[in-house]
């Protein structure tokens, strides 16, 4: 009866402002692969997923579901590789590289159905996670069916150099429109200028207040924006939509600036609403999982792009399971280029 | 050579906050009704719309269009009688009425094209400006095409017992909506629910704040709000993003408590984007404008509702060419029940 040691982070405290590692408890305890039940698999994890839904699901209310329950594993999409599984009707075996959603753990046991089986000499099997994964999906399906971008058009791309932003500033760019791409360091919008080819690129730090972004967004784009691709929220936005064309598409992916307290105790900012009114503008919320059963369709499209080279990625990969909590802090910081992902 | 003695009201003054009689200046001038010329007609105005859009123009920067100009007659339609024409070439005769945008003056010349004839025999001609003219029209394919109801539905009209609200509320009703009219007097409310059939109504002068705002929605409403109908905007938005349905549309058409220098120097208010991430919901503003070319359609169901009395309407008629600006500030403080005219 084999046994193994496994860690788990636990969600343990509710953040009110940055999220560490005293919101969580690390604990041990031994999985015992003979309790595997038919239809079941053993999983050791590779690859962590980092995301900004995490700290969304850490606010005090309700979002799109209740928040992460407390004293449970953080949950979170994993890349593992299966050591061990029960169940004779499946092509599945050990040593597969799989994704799943089991968590913040080292080990997991997961029922076979949950894992979408992953081809490591097709590409990374870290892709999984980002530029193939979940931040593909909703910047393919997010750009193009909320966008919907037209040849010609400009588009605002805020968080750019993010998993998500660094996918939609190429997609748009492959849909012929211009791109501004939106980051908070020089090497970030180098990055964008010269690996994923954004045509202009601003580092917010350097635009500290709506006035100043809003010059510099109107400096670049004389013409206008058509669509922004928001990953951020707070003064840029509030810049945007100083500058938006008739009949302009915004889109809400994100407001990572607004994570750390505002979601519970919202920060106050401009009213704009009127700015939608003059210019018939569009304003739609998104989220990944509205396309989860339309993954085939977007990698049918997206590994092709990858392979050949015109969508080009990132990823900052952490190495230590220890680390997981102050990986997840990291996002709040800028700290990550790309996707976020944390590697034991 | 027939000589009218003529009244105009200039506007020649931009408003900081509210709009009243030192913003304009009453000028007194000869037409020559021998100056017509042909394709001309001159036109002797009855009834005066006043909107709320009139004091967006007067904002100092660019909305839809460039600011009203100053040092000319205030823009807007009229309900007029045509007192001379010189046209052979239509069917357009002395003693007709029309509906014409020929502003703030006693008479005016204008260009036969720009009239559309009203039959007083058909409805009330006033009704041009109101349940049949303007708002009505984007109460209509604002509600229909971009709030796009379902039977069963609830929706929330902030400004119900404006001229667009008023109809927007009936409109729903026919769609087999629950409808939630806000307005801000008990007379007000005691007309939406009694005149014009709103389910539930809202004195928002008992509820002066989002909280208890969205209390009372919440209580109202329990099922949550699947579209709003917005025309007024600032706390009761704000309400109502805290309980707003999965897919929820939310329509901009006015924010009318902002008009009053909020869109100069834009009024605090919390940011709520992330609560359009979380419902997937759309925001999206409108203007009658882009349907001035579907008139017919929208007059080809409303005037039977309005005959037959499914759809219910209020004017409230005040009398006095000297009254104009001062109607144009009641508007902004909810003197109004329905649309607002200005009888001389």
């Amino acid at each position: 009866m084999k046994k193994i040691q496994n860690k788990q982070w636990i969600y343990s405290k509710i953040p009110e402002k940055s999220v560490d590692q005293s919101h969580y408890t690390l604990e041990e305890n031994i999985l015992t692969i003979s309790d595997l039940k038919s239809g079941q698999a053993i999983l050791k994890a590779a690859y962590f997923s980092i995301d900004p839904y995490m700290r969304i699901q850490q606010s005090r209310n309700n979002t799109w579901e209740e928040p992460h329950p407390l004293n449970t594993v953080q949950r979170g999409a994993v890349v593992c590789q299966i050591v061990g599984i029960n169940d004779s009707n499946t092509t599945l075996k050990k040593g597969d590289w799989v994704l799943s959603y089991t968590g913040w753990q080292e080990y997991a046991i997961t029922e076979i159905s949950n894992l979408r089986l992953l081809d490591p000499k097709e590409v990374s099997v870290t892709t999984a996670l980002g530029v193939l994964g979940m931040p593909a999906r909703i910047a393919y399906f997010g750009f193009i069916e909320t966008g919907l971008p037209k040849k010609g058009e400009t588009v605002v791309v805020s968080g750019a150099s993010g998993a998500v932003g660094q996918v939609v500033v190429q997609i748009a760019k492959i849909k012929g429109c211009k791109v501004i791409g939106i980051a908070g360091s020089e090497e970030k919008t180098k990055f964008l200028k010269e690996i994923i080819g954004a045509h202009e690129v601003i580092n917010y730090k350097k635009y500290p207040t709506a006035k100043e972004m809003h010059q510099e967004l109107r400096r670049l784009s004389p013409e206008g924006i058509d669509i922004y691709y928001d990953n951020v929220g707070g003064y840029i936005t509030d810049a945007v939509f100083e500058h938006i064309n008739l009949n302009a598409r915004i889109i809400i992916c994100g407001q990572i600036s607004q994570y750390l307290g505002g979601l519970d105790t919202p920060e106050m900012g401009p009213r704009f609403l009127h700015k939608i009114l003059y210019q018939r503008a569009t304003i739609k919320g998104i989220l990944a999982r509205d396309y989860n059963d339309r993954m085939d369709e977007m990698l049918s499209e997206m590994i092709p792009w990858v392979q050949n080279g015109l969508i080009q990625y990132h990823e900052t990969i952490i190495e230590g399971f220890d680390k997981l909590p102050e990986a997840l802090n990291m996002l709040f910081f800028g700290k990550n280029k790309g996707k976020l992902i944390v590697k034991v």
